[in-house]
């Protein structure tokens, strides 16, 4: 799909009810606009409006993951169960997340849900001296993870595409570093899709490496987990870390905290030398001796995201996208009432936009306009531009903004502009 | 990854040897040049370089697919056994390329080696009336296919990205016309790739609904197929078609026919009522009858493309990339020995480029010219441009064409402008 296009072209139709099994509101909402289709229970399908939402979250934080220095792979699905025995997870009593498969050999596989593992079996042929190092890896990749329940929509799913990126560091201090640099791309990534400001960096449990493991947490409804924040120190506290000797450390008192539901929409590890030392990735460090390099593993689930944004932002007339989210910036909405010459200024506004690259979808459709602000409201698209007899007489368009309803007039070469 | 980079700051490296049980030749090329890396036998990951090269590949299918009226999606891997039973799809007797899996509570579920059957339950929420076709939807996606054999590299593996279109026509004349143009699309493919003059569009056996079905065929000696082509009037004939009552109605006697071996690389069905049928996709005509739709589906593996041009244009010296395949436009390489002059003057090239938005990875490694230019030769990017003292003297850069070796010496507004 290109980056203008008729409404009368998509394939997909809006709908006034969404499915009666579907009770998570982001799932509601993307079915009724024609994002997503569901397939079964946690498993959706990506329709043409929702990949280009979704490509759009992926966009933003590749970018962020370039600026940090992190190289893109994409990794197979598909598992040997070898690798995963060394650092027992394998067995189900161990990770009860696993889809398992099995070639016509009767060979058991599986289907990745994380890539620790095969990444550093990998970095083996690739990593020999210090100066292979620091290196910064990620992916945009479908992970499988069997899960019991899925009733949160697109938040939580049985297949979903995850970006996981994995730091391999020589140093304690160099592992630091990279730790905090991710850091501070994934505040970039949460702030530039939209929910920077509901967003905490929490405190979570760590692990034999690390006293912390660090999870963003949007503040949502719609979310399984338990935080304490200090909006006012822009900090949050997992409930599982929630105990007197850990506020003494973070430097919060109980009064200073609430309590709140959120969502996990990011997580950084420190691994330490776990995965590494278990596959045998080694470098010969400046002294010329064998050493394990220090990994760090950093993930977000765009569809997570784009679910957790659908929670937040919408309203009770649909879906709501921030810019660099939105699958078009504008949506050129003609109500022509049979009046050609309404007809063709707005067919001649798409096609000055089309030429210049603008991102536009164009309402074209023979119906209503009631009908067609009904489904502009409920795509959630966040400039809306009116082409209408009124318009026409007075050489003014009507731009109204999807998130606040404001509206005002704006000449023609504003529409370019912008 | 951006659009620029330096060669010093990529994870991966060359190695002289493929690895001894990677016996197909693309295998061995691309994992040598760090392009993939083998998981297991018929799984490989995608490696900075190789995905950057598959992407290019991607977008050059994704136009032309945007091109005829396309309109993108993507589709769950995991499968609802349901639907492909109705179609008897879903036996291991019927379909015997299944990977299964289960969910916790012993539900069985598949991993999706195509996607008529959802693609048409999918499109019931979408499709009324003879209003909404026709309509072309395509998507790329992950396939799972449990081969009991994977020896050809990246052109047969077990999980692989499938572009994969189906159309829905509202008659046999409308099908027939998409089916011409779909046809038409693939050529302008396989032309941008690079592989147009040896791939032939190929009669094999079509089904209940139509006689044949068509192939691309790409003469390669790795190819599986047997093939009867006529160079001289573009056409073939797959040998499980190759029969006088055929070669009569396609009208070429077999005296015009070469038999040769050869790679699909894509292919074209018409799969007329079946699967909509099946599923209860129906839509109203302009008589107000319900009426059910005729499709088509239209497939090309990325990968298998990637590995028959590996396969056909690489030499003994490595890989050779078509321009709008390859992972870089250009790959400067810096002869400095030491001399400060010359690396200030490769690397301000570099940045020259990377403020144009030129394709360039930069070998500015401390390395001997002889590694840099066996390097340079197994990755395969198509302009080489040489900075040495030589060049700097002489005010201009040599600039070296991959496939054919030819070398020319050109000025520094010369490389902005190609």
């Amino acid at each position: 799909m290109t980056n203008a296009i008729r409404q009368s072209h998509l394939f997909t139709k809006t709908r006034k009810e969404a499915p009666t099994d579907e009770v998570s509101k982001n799932a509601q909402l993307l079915i009724r606009a024609g994002y997503i289709h569901k397939e079964m229970a946690g498993v959706y399908s990506w329709l043409p409006l929702g990949l280009r939402t979704f490509n759009n979250i992926v966009n933003v934080i590749r970018e962020e993951m370039n600026a940090v220095g992190g190289q893109e792979v994409n990794m197979a699905s598909l598992q040997d169960p070898e690798i995963w025995r060394i650092t027992d997870r394998w067995d189900d009593e161990a990770v009860d997340a696993w889809f398992k498969t099995q070639l016509k050999n009767g060979t058991e596989l599986g289907l990745g849900f994380t890539h620790e593992e095969p990444l550093a079996r990998l970095m083996k042929d690739h990593v020999n001296s210090y100066k292979d190092l620091p290196k910064l890896v990620y992916q945009f990749q479908t992970k499988f993870r069997n899960e019991t329940r899925a009733k949160s929509g697109v938040m939580r799913t049985r297949e979903f595409v995850m970006k996981d990126l994995y730091t391999f560091a020589r140093t304690q201090e160099e592992h630091d570093d990279l730790y905090e640099r991710l850091a501070e791309s994934y505040i970039k990534v949460f702030s530039r899709v939209g929910i920077g400001e509901r967003t905490f960096k929490t405190f979570a449990s760590g692990g034999v490496f690390s006293k912390y493991s660090h999870e963003f947490q949007t503040l949502t409804d719609a979310g399984e987990d338990t935080i304490y924040v200090s909006k006012e120190k822009g900090i949050a506290i997992n409930e599982e870390v929630y105990t007197d000797e850990v506020l003494a450390e973070v430097g919060v008192s109980k009064d200073d905290l609430e309590q709140k539901v959120a969502s996990e929409v990011g997580n950084i590890f420190s691994l330490g030398t776990k995965y590494a030392e278990a596959m045998g990735l080694q470098f010969k460090n400046e002294e010329g001796e064998s050493t394990t390099p220090i990994m760090g593993s950093y993930g977000i689930g765009p569809a997570r995201l784009m679910g957790v944004i659908a929670e937040t932002l919408s309203d009770d007339k649909g879906l709501v996208w921030p810019e660099e989210v939105a699958p078009f910036r504008y949506h050129l909405v003609v109500l022509d009432n049979g009046n050609e010459e309404v007809k063709d200024d707005a067919e001649r506004i798409f096609l000055e936009m089309k030429e210049r690259g603008i991102s536009v979808l164009y309402d074209d459709r023979n119906v209503r306009a009631v009908e067609k602000f009904a489904d502009a409201d409920l795509l959630g698209i966040p400039k809306r531009v009116i082409v209408s007899e009124k318009t026409l007489a007075s050489g003014e368009y009507e731009l109204v903004a999807r998130a606040t309803g404001s509206s005002s007039f704006v000449h023609e070469q504003d529409l370019y502009n912008k």
